[in-house]
């Protein structure tokens, strides 16, 4: 398979390789987002590359595996390896082109409650491909995001891991509380970051509400209020997260974009984390590489080397 | 004064008194949701009382006396007795009314930040009013709702109190998450309430997922979904200010609705708390009474007896 592609709630981007190197890409609607039925959605985005779909064949990852998706992929059971992932895959017809989607994972997360993911996945696995030390031992790795993953990491399977509501809750916060307000007054959010990572140890519903208060009695800016309420969430989130992990490394790895990877490193650092840092878009199309080899050779007759 | 009137965000609520019982009820909106002036909404929402009111004026707590009110009545500053509170009054005259505006009070935290309230002060003390046994001693009242409450009361003085914003998340997440969902299916809160009261010691951002992963993975019922949440959240409240009061008292007091009470007792039940229980409309009733029997001796020349 030359064409890959990351189907998210927000996006689907397809991604065309030759020789290992993206070629080209293709943008269409996130899974919640699109207004007909999921195939009729991959057919119009796909169209301009029509002839090499055909040919080769799709492969998806992310939210293209949902009940809302193109066709569910139960998830896959931690611990996981990309063995077990792979033999998980379900394929679909969609206008003469094969399409393969990757399934998510499942498991008890760090306080042994069910615990799901989609998409993330795929930049795990990756990041093994990327980052060799991944492969052996025991490690930490951390995807920031609207629902934020901690992963431990054994051995280079997916023992377990946990989501965090950390992203969805600051957009709400920002977006529709009393909280937040239009405008992107961001003079002293900097400031109120490095105070919320500070104050973020007495409990979120107890800090929050400081956002406001400051503003009225001690003059505080918006943006800072703003920044207090990142700094109070990620900090919240590395508090409880690294309470529940029990035996914590000293060090992470970050996946994700670069400036909410900036972020977390500051937060990681105000906990004595080291950290090593993974493109989330490079992790991806490593992920879906490997998946596709795997198939390829599982195809073959033979698992991956 | 016999008119009296509780402005709050969502709605204007003037209760009109005869022998100190409450005889008649005028509701308007709220400060949130005005459309005219203040005044103008005021003027308008009185307007079948208008003789009565400009005869003997009308008092006002809540968010009448906010940025965005009648007229700003700063806050008193805690430790705060009724004295104090009544002495930061403001009045302004309004279509030929005096209308007098009680103002909210500003403190530190039980965490030392800064912390303001307005509206709860008012049933704070006529809760004092109702029940003498809280004008002696320390005692810790609870006030749930979209900014929960927590006030260490000591001989009658509100000495500190704490703002947890459980009631607004609740919205937040019922309304405008991925969590939350259009339709009242109700099948099943109770026991999702009660496994969230258990759940609570995690921290909120590690365990609000749950209520996502557990109806795909579990097969969990909406209902319980959102009971759930509700369980995290108000036992994130209590451990988070038990944590934060130090020596709480083996009882509680809690001020506000009954539905809103009941299962903020089930949650001090939980942590091993017993509660007293105050009607908030009549709590605020009492309150608005204290504080013109306030005024009205202080016009006279003397304090409160």
């Amino acid at each position: 398979m030359t064409i890959l592609g990351d189907w998210g709630t927000t996006r689907l981007r397809l991604f065309r390789l030759e020789g290992g190197a993206v070629v080209d890409r293709l943008v269409g609607p996130g899974i919640g987002q699109i207004t007909s039925s999921p195939a009729a959605t991959f057919a119009a985005t796909i169209a301009p590359w029509q002839a090499a779909a055909r040919g080769g064949g799709v492969l998806l990852c992310g939210m293209a595996g949902s009940r809302n998706g193109v066709v569910e992929a139960p998830y896959a059971s931690c611990p996981a390896d990309p063995a077990a992932w792979a033999g998980a895959t379900q394929s679909v017809e969609i206008d003469g082109i094969r399409v393969t989607i990757a399934p998510g994972l499942s498991g008890a997360n760090f306080a042994g409650r069910a615990d799901v993911m989609r998409g993330e996945e795929t930049q795990i696995f990756g990041a093994v491909a990327l980052d060799p030390a991944l492969a052996q031992g025991r490690h930490l790795l951390v995807l920031p995001g609207t629902h934020s993953k901690w992963v431990e990491l054994i051995d280079g399977r997916v023992a377990r891991f946990h989501t965090f509501m950390t992203g969805e809750m600051f957009a709400l916060l920002r977006d529709h509380s009393t909280l937040g307000r239009a405008g992107a007054d961001v003079a002293g959010r900097d400031e109120g970051f490095v105070d919320g990572l500070a104050r973020a140890g007495t409990g979120l519903l107890a800090s929050l509400f400081e956002a406001r208060a400051a503003q009225l009695i001690e003059g505080r800016s918006h943006g800072w209020a703003m920044g207090l309420m990142s700094g109070l969430l990620i900090g919240g989130e590395f508090a409880e997260a690294l309470a529940l992990a029990g035996d914590a490394p000293d060090k992470i790895t970050l996946i994700g974009d670069p400036a909410l990877s900036d972020i977390y490193a500051q937060a990681a650092a105000a906990h004595g984390l080291a950290t090593v840092r993974l493109d989330g878009d490079a992790c991806v199309i490593a992920g879906l590489r490997r998946l596709a080899a795997h198939l390829t050779s599982t195809e073959a007759g033979s698992g991956e080397a």
